[in-house]
């Protein structure tokens, strides 16, 4: 075992991909001290993707005041990885659920914050933004972001105004005109693992409204907001985004961002894999760790262990996936590329129980594979 | 991957070793369909000792008429292997736990049957008989076989009787001149895994006494019993059993077959590996599998695991453990030769609920074992 790569999502509930990272590298180390590993913590585009794609990469992490959920000034920041010429926001950042707790309102809630992320990050000289959806508070579909950004809605007055969720359905005209040059020539990424369309039973107002803090009545008029506001997109952009795949995504913000910011919307794991250059780390290498808190036969799409294990399949690298739970339909993963599941349960325990043991399971987990590896390649 | 070898232990209350030793051939033929697999489930002198060799070495299953544990006639059986030379006896058969069911009672059990095997096995003209303690309803110190293979005990009237449990205090003489002619140049190799004096705190009476049936003062009465059988085998046999190690396996048939019959206790795992001449399988193996419910850092001595990677050291070969709990003290399996262990939790879950699971994620767990393996060594 000449070289490693280390490329795990997070154990929900139990460890970040960042402990992964650190507890697999150093039982690699043990049994292979002159191994070269290399170490990328995945994060799907909500709290701490910045840092995992700084620990990935290299870069610095920048500081701006910007609006927070609620539209009071606060600290965001965004991360100006180390070929100065990418930027990566997480919307979590000033729109996330941790900073509206205890106060959930999805109809007075704004991803303005976001947008002078991105006004800020194009200040750098970027060429590229990659925008981590995932975690908000918010259902605005990325209007604060795009009147951040110079995109002006106006009511049927004539009155110009920053849509929240529960000013959507007074918008009467967008205009697009005053779209900062800044962000023009700058393509924009967004992070989105969901398929859930803008709104409808199975959009964002629906699916993810109740967890906002939106009761049924709200959801009800949440929706209604996000269906009137793609009919004014429509009608002044020339965009039906009801169909589009993620437009459901962080209150719809899928949906916004491409309509006003022509952003894409990419798997999470492809864009981490595109942007740390997973193909070219493959060159070389022996084995590739991956893992994730249950894998299962729900759909494969934008799961970090498929994402991972197929473009390791096409360099015929063996992939390992460690995981906090094999369940009903994991073996669909073999055809993906994964070569083989372990799990950290090292002994019979409920997981109210184990969780508390995750770090240390996953440890004694990883030295009986790393020390599987020395014996049977010592061959 | 050319030649596999699987040497498992039974999990304790959810497989046994036959079990076990089937999941892992058919996963293995899966992966490498070409391998040469050698199967050596294991037992520990218990019951199903007799079909492990047989299923092992190959060989054929004897029926003989004898007493069973209370003295009633019965179907007991040995197994013959297939040298024609080596006799297998698990005492279980005839003087079981299984077979006092609801009417258990250490005072009136006997080893009778036992001998009586072990006499039908010297006629098969063997050299070598084998013989599993283990999993025994008697605490008669071994008196009940050695009175069926001719050896007198007579009270202080002269009178000769078959001592069990009960009446050990009884005992005045013993007369091994009338040992059968036929167990004469045999040699007799006891399969025993404990360590526990003859009598005493630590002995038959006091340990394994409350699971035979026997409440405090029976306990008492039954130690008593086999401290006198002591005395009366120094004073005539001129042999002192009380600090044997082992002596007091199987109710003190430990002790007695020692005495009586000249017998050597060994590991029962020793017993198996010697047998099936493990050694000789090592040679071109490319790996050993083996396996227990639990692996922890209690005495190493005696454990199939164990015993197994020492030999598999010995000779380089590579030992995957596969268990059902990986505990406390386990990495000490290391230095003994193992190389890895895995656990067959494929999940967070109590053993209540997983041991309906046992056999189906043992089957996972070897697939991706084996999988594994197949990925790392294609490189």
């Amino acid at each position: 075992m000449k070289k490693i790569i280390l490329i795990p999502d997070s154990f929900k509930g139990t460890l970040s991909s960042h402990t992964v990272c650190g507890v697999m590298a150093a039982e690699i180390k043990k049994q292979f001290p002159n191994a070269q590993i290399v170490s990328i913590p995945v994060a799907d585009g909500g709290e701490g993707s910045v840092d995992c794609f700084l620990e990935a990469v290299g870069g610095v992490k920048k500081n701006a005041t910007v609006r927070g959920v609620f539209g009071e000034e606060m600290q965001g920041f965004y991360g100006l990885l180390t070929d100065g010429k990418t930027a990566v926001i997480e919307m979590a950042c000033c729109a996330g659920l941790p900073l509206a707790e205890g106060r959930l309102n999805p109809l007075a809630s704004t991803t303005y914050g976001v947008g002078q992320l991105a006004l800020a990050a194009a200040a750098e000289g970027v060429d590229h933004i990659i925008l981590g959806l995932g975690g908000s508070a918010t259902n605005d579909g990325g209007c604060g972001m795009a009147a951040a950004c110079g995109i002006r809605f106006t009511d049927s007055d004539g009155m110009s105004f920053v849509p929240t969720g529960g000013s959507l359905e007074r918008i009467a005209h967008i205009d697009a005109s005053g779209l900062s040059e800044s962000l023009k020539g700058i393509k924009l990424t967004a992070m989105c693992d969901i398929d859930n369309p803008m709104y409808g039973e199975n959009g964002a107002a629906y699916i993810f409204g109740p967890q906002k803090g939106a009761d049924a009545a709200m959801v009800r008029r949440l929706d209604a907001g996000l269906r009137h506001l793609n009919e004014i997109i429509m009608q002044d952009l020339g965009k039906d985004l009801s169909t589009l795949p993620g437009g459901g995504a962080a209150g719809a913000m899928g949906a916004g961002v491409h309509a006003f910011l022509g952003a894409q919307l990419l798997m999470g794991i492809e864009v981490v894999l595109d942007t740390v250059g997973f193909d070219t780390h493959l060159k070389g290498a022996d084995l590739v760790f991956t893992g994730e808190g249950k894998i299962d036969g729900q759909s494969l799409r934008g799961k970090v262990v498929i994402g991972v294990a197929r473009r390791a399949a096409a360099q015929g690298v063996p992939v390992a996936a460690v995981v906090g739970s094999i369940a009903e339909g994991s073996e669909q993963a073999y055809a993906q590329g994964v070569s083989a599941i372990f799990s950290i349960n090292t002994t019979a325990m409920d997981f109210e129980k184990s969780k508390a043991f995750s770090e240390r399971n996953l440890a004694i987990t990883m030295e009986n594979i790393t020390r599987f590896v020395k014996a049977i390649t010592a061959r």
